[in-house]
């Protein structure tokens, strides 16, 4: 990932709710990733959602913050809240609570940007917590970096 | 940690550079944390630190980044631009590269914001990137836990 970013002068920016931090955890952990991580939001809450990525309050109420709408105003966001070229946003269900019918624990959707072009995407993992969280940042690392290949 | 800050009802919000994301994370593990982890800010680029925590600029001139002034600003800063009364920050080297004879690899400054009190203190850490950034995870969390105690 560092070297398709650093090719095209790219820097990133995460904005991470049901992970909290552990996908710009997983960037930082490479030596010299200050080239090409610009930062990261971490909006756990509704209202840090909306001041940090200025994802619209209503689409929040209006959608869930578990959406795909949601997930492509954090991806917008952390573009426009940054000096990025590129994002990837999580918002999910990590559990235990907080899972519906229509939203079972394990249900995730990611945004990203890459250099302007938003795509979304929806998975359903497995598992407990810990198990969904972390197959969401490898989830999220793996498709980042096809879509910047894609990009290349 | 969890059971202090909801006792007194108070949020709890991170402002990360060298640990990127990993003391949000960590918090962020446990399940129901939603009620009271607020957000996470990983300032990684000084712009991000001046943007997102209002650090002066000037300050990080002054001082690096790596600085007591920078750590307590960012403690400081994280309870200012959010809805957090309660908060940890840090800035080191994490190495493998960016140390100096001053501020060696495995320097950390960390920043506490509970209810209003702000204090800071050094750790220089041993071992590498991945033992640096663990050890100040680990550290972090126990120093703000004491610090809540106290506060009780």
């Amino acid at each position: 990932m560092a070297d398709f970013l650093q090719e095209k002068r790219w820097l990133l920016a995460t904005a991470e709710s049901c992970t909290g931090g552990m996908i710009s955890a997983a960037c930082t952990d490479l030596a010299g990733s200050s080239a090409w991580f610009e930062r990261g939001f971490v909006t756990y809450s509704n209202e840090a959602k909306t001041e940090l990525l200025g994802v619209d309050a209503a689409l929040i109420r209006r959608h869930g913050a578990v959406s795909e709408e949601v997930a492509r105003a954090m991806a917008q966001g952390a573009v426009t809240r940054s000096h990025a070229q590129v994002s990837v946003a999580v918002t999910g269900v990590a559990g235990p609570t907080g899972g519906s019918a229509a939203k079972p624990v394990g249900t995730v959707w990611f945004g990203f940007n890459v250099g302007g072009q938003v795509t979304s995407e929806m998975k359903r993992f497995n598992g407990d917590r810990a198990a969904v969280r972390s197959a969401t940042v490898q989830h999220a690392v793996q498709r980042l970096l096809q879509l910047l290949r894609k990009a290349g």
